[in-house]
């Protein structure tokens, strides 16, 4: 990663911004190989016994969503950033099952953007993030955080941080 | 899954109790595999631009974090159980870092066990997830949240819900 690849740092995003971060199909091998991974409970690995369940079939881990609407914000708009990664998220809701076949698709709306006072060469941008199936279902939300580097024009301190100047 | 298998539902679940869920090493190749997939920032997936970067070597998504711990809830006291799934966590903390090599340990810190008003077959355990390294730093804490049948002797109605008698 060098500097030249940046081009989107914590002044670039702006309050009130939605930022469509595109769509993921799950497909139900891979339902089954992440939950038989990390999240091994019948309705996510077993179709005898997810149909028996409440939720009438095998349902995605809700890990898994997470885990790809991460990677449809990375490819949406973090790829190219200043990224340093979060401290963590606020809040994560599973509002409707994932299902084999499901088409899922992740939007931003940028809540804030908080320069920190404590380490002038970054700050935080807070989003909800909706995550929505092939029938405009709301599936999931997030309340997130990320840690981005400020403008270098404005903040030269950043090349002590994310990018060794040695 | 059958009902014989349950043997923990929601009544079995003791406010203040601590369950210890066992331990997992992260290696560097399962780091990039997960990230590669999931999370590709430089961070989590390039040795050398991690090198450069604030964490000055590869880490581990949080999500991946995450997913390892809900493994290890999974295998810790969740087979067995009468768990439903989840509505969600309320918070997600990563305080530090795990790097390659790194072994996390996870411990449930049960924080309220709720019998659903509008269901009556069924509740909410509450809890406090801790997850230390092997300095014993904590690396993340989750309060998450989890649905339970309740007891079937005290309420039959679970017959209907996630075991279909037919």
């Amino acid at each position: 990663m060098t500097d030249k690849k940046i081009t989107r740092y914590l002044e670039d995003f702006r309050e009130g911004a939605v930022l469509e971060c595109g769509s993921y199909t799950f497909s139900e091998a891979e339902i089954i190989r992440f939950a038989s991974e990390f999240d091994p409970q019948p309705f996510h690995i077993d179709r005898e016994a997810a149909a028996r369940s409440v939720y009438g079939g095998i349902i995605a881990s809700g890990w898994h969503t997470v885990s790809v609407m991460m990677r449809l914000m990375v490819d949406g708009y973090i790829t190219g950033s200043s990224s340093m990664g979060s401290p963590g998220v606020d809040q994560v809701r599973w509002l409707k099952p994932v299902r084999p076949g499901d088409t899922i698709t992740a939007r931003a709306h940028i809540n804030a953007v908080i320069p920190s006072k404590s380490k002038p060469d970054r700050g935080i941008v807070k989003s909800l993030m909706e995550v929505s199936n092939q029938h405009d279902e709301i599936v999931m939300t997030v309340l997130g955080m990320g840690m981005y580097l400020r403008r270098p024009a404005r903040n030269r301190l950043y090349q002590g941080s994310l990018i060794k100047t040695h």
